[in-house]
């Protein structure tokens, strides 16, 4: 693809991504879409030839930069600190966009994980792979002694992303950043911390 | 209003419960209202005047439901024994739909609460009620010296309802329990248990 080609897909993406993360993807018009990018209806469908594959496509980008700033954020001196500061991260991400929109994963979670397999397996990957970076800095944490905890790595893994998840909802209820923060709380009794 | 309009309410707001907490609310149309109800549009409307109307008359049925449930559960010999019997309650009531469909507050909150105001103000509502309720036995548990926490009550309890929520997505994204009775494993952490 043409440099220009590839900047009116990466256009495309991030305007779509918005709207998603706003309204959600059903409730998103193809009109919005082209009224939102400028872009021809012509040359949205050469890029993406249904609303579904635009979807599709804004996932897999969200996903992408999502771990980039995960794996950026799981740095520090030991695993304990290495999570908390990628649920740190996270909240950082929410507030950035003043609470709006929260977290696509989890909204597209639940606006499509009954009805569109695509989109399911999609969304079970990136929890799959966020839990599993987790439970790899759990299993360093209980092997070096950091860590004692009564439950396994991989259901702490899953609680604590459950946790923020479940933060993000309530800061997007209440559009402040006390849901998140309580729950980073939270996790910091789950690790000891 | 006559029994038989009461029941035909009562039908349309059951109906309309399973599509929204399925579908979305936007994403249902009155035609499959209708369809599924087998009520007349005429009779829809004298009930509900307007979609918005019958969505908000769902949710606060659904509320109304859902703390029946959960005082019903708030019960044990003591407060820690009656939260934890409350989320086991709730994570029944999400088995019960082979978690299909998720908690309706929880998918309104990330579907509508950021474009609709009145849809808002019930979500903000149901949490904040449901947080009062977690918090109060908290509280108890404090004073009756069954629980340290380094986390405030009001903090915890906001924590606790999150990582129910987050639970219940997860256990939606991979249809099965894992997810819920993970975060159950956490918040038995962070009561101490």
């Amino acid at each position: 693809m043409q440099t220009r080609g590839r900047e009116t897909r990466q256009h495309i993406l991030k305007e779509s991504r918005k709207l998603f993360t706003v309204q959600g993807f059903r409730n998103t018009s193809i009109s919005e879409i082209i009224a939102a990018t400028g872009v021809k209806k012509g040359n949205l469908y050469y890029h993406f030839p249904s609303k579904e594959e635009l979807g599709l496509a804004v996932l897999v980008d969200v996903r992408d930069e999502f771990f980039t700033i995960l794996d950026d954020a799981l740095a520090g001196e030991n695993p304990i600190v290495r999570i908390l500061n990628s649920c740190n991260a996270v909240m950082a991400m929410m507030e950035q966009n003043s609470f709006v929109g929260g977290c696509l994963f989890g909204n597209t979670a639940l606006e499509m994980t009954d009805s569109n397999s695509r989109f399911g397996r999609i969304i079970q990957e990136v929890f799959s792979q966020w839990k599993s970076r987790v439970e790899r800095e759990l299993r360093q944490a209980v092997e070096s002694g950091l860590l004692t905890s009564p439950i396994p790595a991989d259901a702490l893994a899953s609680a604590i992303i459950a946790t923020l998840e479940g933060g993000i909802m309530l800061s997007r209820v209440y559009k402040n950043k006390d849901g998140i923060e309580d729950c980073i709380l939270a996790i910091r009794v789950l690790l000891g911390k």
